[in-house]
């Protein structure tokens, strides 16, 4: 990573609301630009936000002629819609928005699990009829989640549905203390009341709740993903649903997005479906752009950074 | 209370499924009542197991001539539904559930709070229209609750809260370490986000959440019931939420109970119905029978039975 200039530029991958860079003023030169322009201005910028954390326009982008920026930031935890060849094999430093989104996602994952637990969706469609339809619901203290991914998001989820009295396992890419490996993932997920997928999407990851796995689990498991769509063959997950092979789902993210109005998936039985969402409370926007001057800061002081994203890897490597 | 007989009657006030009471085969003449025949064979009985705890029979047929039960117990929490003065001022032991229904009621609120925080259930309107609307949810870490009722499932509901991070405040009648008295009531009504309802009905808390104590709270506020219908002014709580002066609210328990098709509860704005069943986890009644069993040993042994209710308050008094 090359040294900053007096006022280096910084190229914003635009979206709205921009974020609140003002302690940035004079110390930066600040272009925003958005998809279209990309291309042109990325050879003169020193330092990318990745603001806009829903395209893939970096992607696109970072492979014709010109110079580079020495480090790129992503408002997001995952790096899937920015990581090229080309960019994994220069010297540009990545990092990541980590941290931000661990507490809201662990909360979102125990809402559903407990709307699901309390058969809440079939109480508001009641509702709707005037019906009183009294049901048994099930307890949470005592059951089971597997919750596959490590990193902060995986291990915020496991801590809280622990606090639950849920038992929890977290499976990673590399066993360690509380984590398990990989070997242990098919044996977990047979005996799961829940399984949480909440890991970064890469080449080992992509597709891993396929028809095989999901025909692991048992006829009373649900799944939810906050993690990327592309973890999970959304054909198998409906066809597992509509068999009754497994008991329900819900997903926060979609191989395609916005989730299209003609997909299946909108009205799969026992599926919940949200935009999106689960990392996004109230002044997000501001944490992430906080966050952002912070790396800023020790960027321009030529300290190391935080949150540095192993390119080969995908994601920030854990401890 | 009268030492037992060799076989003493137990007089059950049915309901469906009927309680498993194998192991009292043979100790025990036990006889089924329904709501019709309860006058007519209470003055047989030495024990009245309220079973059908909807049913406010017992009460209707207590103060009629004839000798009574010296044990009545009832397979709930709240004993509302048969206490009548003459019960009250009797040698009879009145004794409750307690503990069934504290870890059960604790998840449910917690459901409703985190499904709230996380605007779940327009997140399930929005997925029958097919559409995609990201939006801003709320954090429930950091957040503050004041939970009213101070026995054992009021204090769970405390537990589980605070394992979410959320502030907690439990109230009750008698201040004590932990709990607060009710001159506190309302400045911590008036700071609280979450305002949960789980005392018993008595003439202390009758009506308790009135126009007067919705107005105190914060338009953000959201109100939770899992007590009794007659603790809220329904028609305050209703105009409450259509003027907007609380953020929403969630009711399992009414005045009235089924609620009736045409109440116009079902449609108010921000609020969640459901058909009592905060408590009734799969393997509920099971438990419930199991728990009277373990009574009637104690009982029958001429030891002194735990959960009994203090009759002019209404209540077990707690600890």
């Amino acid at each position: 990573m090359t040294a900053p200039g007096p006022s280096p530029t910084l190229l914003v991958l635009d979206a709205e609301p921009r974020p609140r860079l003002g302690r940035l003023a004079g110390r930066a030169r600040i272009e925003y630009a958005d998809e279209s322009r990309l291309a042109e201005r990325l050879p003169h910028a020193d330092v990318l936000l990745v603001w806009d954390f829903t395209s893939h326009a970096v992607r696109r982008a970072w492979p014709g002629g010109g110079p580079r920026p020495g480090w790129v930031h992503t408002a997001s935890a995952g790096v899937d819609h920015l990581m090229c060849p080309e960019l994994a094999d220069s010297d540009t430093v990545v990092t990541n928005a980590r941290g931000v989104f661990d507490q809201p996602i662990a909360e979102y994952v125990a809402a559903l699990v407990l709307a699901m637990a309390k058969d809440l969706p079939r109480t508001l469609e009641l509702q709707r009829e005037r019906s009183w339809r009294h049901r048994e619901s099930q307890r949470v203290a005592g059951t089971r989640a597997c919750v596959v991914g490590s990193g902060p998001i995986g291990r915020a989820i496991g801590r809280t549905l622990s606090a639950l009295g849920v038992t929890t396992a977290v499976v990673g890419r590399t066993p360690r203390a509380d984590v398990h490996g990989p070997d242990d993932l098919d044996r977990l997920l047979a005996r799961a009341d829940w399984v949480i997928a909440a890991a970064p999407l890469t080449e080992d990851t992509r597709g891993m709740f396929d028809a095989r796995r999901f025909a692991l689990m048992q006829p009373s498991a649900r799944f939810v993903n906050v993690g990327r769509g592309q973890l999970v063959a959304e054909d198998a997950l409906a066809e597992a649903l509509a068999g009754r092979r497994i008991a329900g789902a819900a997903l926060d993210v979609f191989a395609d997005e916005p989730l299209p109005a003609g997909s299946p998936l909108w009205g799969a039985p026992g599926l919940i479906v949200s935009p999106h969402m689960s990392g996004d409370t109230v002044g997000w926007r501001d944490e992430l752009g906080a966050q952002f001057v912070e790396l800023y800061e020790c960027w321009a002081a030529g300290r190391p950074l935080p949150n540095v994203v192993d390119k080969k890897r995908g994601y920030v490597p854990g401890h």
